[in-house]
């Protein structure tokens, strides 16, 4: 684990503030493991609103968590304000694989990183679906090197 | 707010259990305060559910929460387990007032006290219904003494 | 409860900004009533270490909090910013309370109203102690009208 | 990750419940998938702290999570009790590695499983130590097969 360098803003296509909360520090002082991928979740879904391709209430399609993952670095402490950093690493018909780092106030360095496996499905039977058109174009603009092409 | 006495298991007409979790706990090492209120929302609409009139997913009508208050007078810590007592002090044609005890472990007086008001709204439209006639007759028997009719 | 205004920006001395999560949203859709409290809590605590008359860790006297309302007004949507209002509406010896207002996004009425109480203690045994002088210099500046003095 | 066989309660050592909380839901209706790590977190301090080898408020030696990961098979749904099954596939000088598998209500199958790696630290200084004997020891019981030995 600490054989590989911890990964720097300039690592992510794009990167969002989240604010801690008091309740998140448990009993050893610091952001709970648990909080992290809370991160991961509202920067991954805001991205998806802010683009315009997710309506939490009525996207015919919609992603499902099928695996989530976290590696752990440095403590995250409230009140630090979280700058989560995000970039698709994977894009397949139906899935799409995040990587997310987590930078504490003004940090160089993640206090943690992690990815994040949405299936899509359809909303209402929850059989897979593959991910619409519009979506996957927003998807592609995560991709590191893809602004390049 | 020490003049009272404490509310005891007696004063609750239902009684049901709910285990604590590790980040319950805040960093003064005790079960935060924000949580006593998930404890509050969770023993009301588990027993909705085990009564039959609350489906989640399909009820027509729905409780939507317009006021909560709680007075504090132990601490909580994980892994407590906590009993939470229910009883209802106030049925009017939309609104129902639960009031709330939550009990540590085996204790006989309250750590926390509380109430909990529903007001019930069509779920499509958000506008006040009265409450389901089958959903009052349960709430009927949260009333204190009301056993005894 | 319908016949008092709801809470205006201006009814506060002290505003902030807080993010929602993708998981604040509950079964209904919107930002579930014990997350509430987590912005309640937040709020003060935030304003505490920001004003450097708390620290976490090693402040002699903590606020521990003995009780907390809500009332609840209109819905609160993630990805909403949440602004919460702060005041101060009782300073005792060793209790104070606060009273916040949330507000969604550039809404000019509050979403939801309440108050928090804490106690002063020691931070070891937990004794009942008086609000150190320079936490009471700051909380005064909370208290409506104080700045016009 | 359909090719495995989902993990049955027999590939555990323990198995210990929890219960599901009303804003456990999110907004697609099922338990969200931050909140299994909570179960992950529960699971494992509760039995520390049953076997008596951790004292949240004393331990001179406490772990510190540096990896987690979950894969999710079917959801989980409040008011569903969740049993969390427990053991211990790596036990290093300073790190132990669980992995929890996650079970709705009286299934056969795991909804969820993954792992969860603490690395021991001094409370204090928060250096690397080795886990503690007596811990070692209680560890130790749950490595699949220990019992056969």
């Amino acid at each position: 684990m600490a054989a590989a360098p911890r990964p720097t803003r300039a690592d992510y296509v794009h990167l969002s503030t989240i604010d801690t909360r008091w309740m998140d520090n448990d009993a050893y002082g610091h952001v709970n493991n648990v909080v992290y991928y809370s991160f991961f979740d509202t920067a991954v879904n805001r991205w998806l609103i802010a683009q315009g391709v997710l309506d939490i209430a009525s996207s015919a399609a919609i992603g499902l968590v099928v695996e989530t993952q976290c590696r752990y670095y440095a403590p995250i402490t409230f009140p630090d304000v979280v700058t989560a950093g995000l970039r698709v690493v994977h894009l397949g018909v139906s899935s799409v694989t995040y990587e997310i780092g987590l930078f504490a106030n003004d940090d160089a360095e993640a206090a943690a990183e992690g990815h994040f496996v949405h299936v899509y499905v359809d909303r209402g039977t929850r059989a897979k679906v593959a991910i619409p058109p519009e979506t996957r174009a927003a998807l592609e603009t995560l991709i590191v090197g893809a602004r390049a092409g």
